[in-house]
């Protein structure tokens, strides 16, 4: 009884945690919007929706804390709380910065546009697809899916480096491209924090699953 | 008798955090004494030295997994732990900012110096300070201190900006300094996650002193 109690709360922190970053991506993917569309409705709602968000990291935080010091869990369920409390912080951290990449946005729309937008668009979609995918493969404690995860950032790097070699290329033949391409290299950098926050789940997962049983080693400790 | 041996392990896991920290801090010292000195042998000491910290980093994960396994914390205790967690992730992130740094002082050292470096420098004792600051906090429960640090990443915020508009104008006004000016602005963006990852850190000590009872908390959950 006290085992299927503790399953049930278990489920719900994981529901928890796939509905903080279905709003951590969806913020990510309103500031985008608002960059692409250069409309500042949308990255008003970027730079203001942190509420939410911030209330599901307490609850969660909360729920973490109450699971363990109710059930005292062990080995796996007490690695699953674990990476519960690290996903957490990267989920809020990913909130963080969809704010920057709006701020950012808001500079970038005062200038005339650079260029057409179509790699950070391209950069966005593969940091929000690694996001998806790497809190999926918590909630299902899919190593694979995981370790796929692991895979895509290396995409998201090469994005990054193709990004940042075109927009140098504008800002050495035309200076007045300078500070709007300026604020496009740091949207690719903030992208390529969200992907770091999507590895660091995928790798809490990969340990979360594989890692050593905490009691046998505590045992031998104890000795 | 278990409760002191409790207490004494959990004084274990705060050293370990400190020499994580103390590390972290080197590292970043290193990166930014390399490009100062546009020395190729720090930067790669800065690149190269992450193994120490990765070790520390699963050992302190281990130790916090055991401590919570063995002695089923409650309330501050419970806390305590809980934002050692956190600590140890932002601390590793840390370490992963020294190496970017590096990485960016490697490229900046390939060009003639854009301008004497003086407000970098001064980002890097501002964010080490913090840093610091945030870990001696935890330590001590300290929350006027880790109040201390919150404050503080204003003047570092204050110096990122600074820091952009001077070399936005170098860049306006010469364009053979734009590929090492973004190197220093990128920098100037790796100091100032240090100072959130201090903040971070910080935020969490003011959770874990002042923090509702979890046994109370959960008590209430329970009817």
């Amino acid at each position: 009884m006290e085992r299927q109690h503790f399953q049930q709360e278990l489920e719900s922190l994981k529901e928890r945690l796939l509905a903080m970053g279905g709003l951590a991506e969806e913020r990510v993917r309103t500031a985008i919007l608002g960059l692409v569309e250069r409309d500042p409705d949308l990255i008003d709602e970027a730079l203001n929706g942190d509420m939410p968000l911030n209330e599901l990291h307490i609850e969660i935080d909360d729920l973490c804390l109450k699971l363990l010091a109710l059930h005292s869990p062990m080995a796996a369920d007490l690695r699953a709380i674990m990476a519960a409390i690290k996903i957490n912080s990267d989920l809020e951290r990913v909130g963080d910065m969809a704010v920057n990449i709006a701020e950012a946005a808001r500079r970038y729309a005062s200038h005339p546009p650079v260029k057409k937008l179509i790699d950070i668009p391209r950069m966005a979609n593969t940091a929000q697809r690694m996001l998806r995918d790497a809190l999926d493969s918590y909630v299902r404690g899919d190593m694979q899916l995981a370790q796929h995860v692991l895979d895509e950032d290396d995409d998201l790097d090469s994005l990054k480096t193709q990004v940042f070699r075109e927009l140098l290329t504008y800002m050495l033949s035309d200076p007045s491209t300078i500070e709007p391409a300026l604020d496009l290299i740091l949207i690719s950098r903030h992208l390529e924090r969200i992907g770091d926050h999507a590895t660091n789940v995928a790798e809490d997962v990969i340990f979360m699953v594989s890692g050593r049983d905490v009691r046998h080693h505590a045992a031998d400790q104890q000795t």
